[in-house]
């Protein structure tokens, strides 16, 4: 990646990749200690006997990886303003310690602001993978960013 | 709260409120530091300058917290399984280092699994407030509860 992203540069169709992060036990553990102790995502024997089949990353933990790995894929280096809310998540596989994570992302579409003639809308749809190659989730949700030539005509 | 909830006590209309949690500013910037460094997560100059006019927690901070809190609320005294996704996020106003978030929930629908009969899923809206009362996140999301009464004609 070179230059600085601006709304002109998404265009519906384009894909882009980025990654690989490895999750550890220990922030497995540390995550959901803070913000999701169900019994799954803290204790072994738990996680064994509950449906994730042994101990993974609470699904918020993974958006929150999902999160960083975004910033640091093209998102830090972009006029990128923030995002109102997200139209889905699907975890679609656990997330182990261990695991070694990837992502790819898809933009649905791109359009200009009806209101504010300095930005628009970008709906992605990203997918996080893990070293198999399995999804182990899928997120949908717009980003706004700010244009490189505000006042264009949309 | 006294039982322990199972899938036969959640009933469309239900509501629950609880909390309240206290949202600190060390908490905002180390949630930021590691998920989500936005400077406008980070710093308070860029914060003023952002379309959310001051520090503010990570979107996905807030969901987070709102797991940790529904998780105190009700679910780790129940028989919760987990979660397949979210259907949806609305972050609708800034966090702001010391608010003070509360949770309210409404059950909108409750429906017995086809395939499990020991199970059944409830889905949920739920709204996180400040201590002004504004709505601050949205989010509706469906959880898997075990049936006190498995194989119960659904």
């Amino acid at each position: 990646m070179t230059g600085k992203l601006y709304f002109e540069d998404f265009a519906a169709g384009d894909t882009m990749s980025y990654g690989s992060r490895i999750v550890t036990r220990e922030e497995i553990l540390a995550f959901a200690a803070e913000y999701d102790p169900q019994p799954m995502h803290l204790d072994d024997a738990a996680a064994e006997a509950s449906l994730l089949g042994g101990l993974s990353a609470s699904g918020w933990h993974t958006c929150s990886i999902l999160m960083r790995m975004i910033a640091d894929g093209f998102v830090l280096n972009s006029s990128g303003m923030g995002a109102g809310g997200i139209d889905e998540v699907k975890w679609l596989r656990p997330v182990r310690p261990g695991d070694v994570l990837s992502v790819r992302h898809t933009v649905l579409e791109a359009r200009s602001s009806k209101t504010k003639p300095d930005r628009g809308f970008v709906r992605f749809r990203f997918e996080m993978t893990n070293a198999k190659g399995e999804v182990v989730l899928e997120q949908t949700n717009s980003i706004i960013f700010g244009r490189r030539n505000p006042g264009e005509a949309a």
